[in-house]
């Protein structure tokens, strides 16, 4: 079920995240669909090249990083996840989209920001993702 | 060509926003499709009711909004736009998703959030005057 496939292929991308994982981390990326990311408080990245070198950059140091609440919204050909990025005790919330390439779900477009909101009590708990 | 009617409603979005016009607001997003919405700060709104309220709310008093270097990301269905959001010397960067929704391309999600770059100059300062 794609929205499962979808569920799957964000998790990789928080743990290639949370590893330090640069190559894991380019693969999950489309290779011929267009792709941005908005990494917070970055100039906009628009190109395959320095999104990917981004990456690298940040994963040489990767910070201790744990996905939490992902939600799924799927629109058949592509679809994207919302949740909380919780890194040292601070919460960000990301949009992570995925788009069908080759019959694999890869990512387009990633953006995190900052909220004041709340994540999930106890990150440990493994809540089962809502999938709408 | 899609991306032209993307960049239409992108417009319409920001038209809206900076006119405080709830009911156009209201309009834009999709009503049958999964949408979300992620406010600078707040928590993540998943309701599309929700997501109307919070939108008539800021729009009681609309900020200065202006959307400067609009890109548009283009998968058939779906498309999306990165820009910049200017509001009183600020600057933010958003992340508008738009679907094909009854032959009509709708909101079905928005994120934005703060960042240090510098946006593009407002172009329309730097027209030149329109000589008839």
């Amino acid at each position: 079920m794609s929205r499962e496939e979808v569920l799957f292929v964000n998790e990789a991308f928080y743990q290639a995240f949370a590893e330090g994982d640069a190559a894991a981390m380019d693969a999950l990326w489309a290779v011929d669909l267009p792709v941005a990311c908005l990494h917070p408080g970055w100039e906009p990245l628009v190109e395959r090249e320095a999104i990917v070198a981004s990456w690298r950059a940040i994963l040489q140091d990767p910070p201790p990083v744990r996905c939490l609440a992902p939600r799924v919204f799927d629109y058949g050909e592509t679809a994207f996840v919302i949740c909380f990025e919780a890194i040292r005790g601070q919460a960000l919330v990301a949009t992570n989209l995925f788009a069908r390439e080759g019959g694999l779900w890869r990512l387009v477009h990633h953006q995190a920001g900052p909220t004041r909101a709340e994540p999930p009590a106890d990150p440990q708990a493994h809540e089962p993702p809502t999938i709408n």
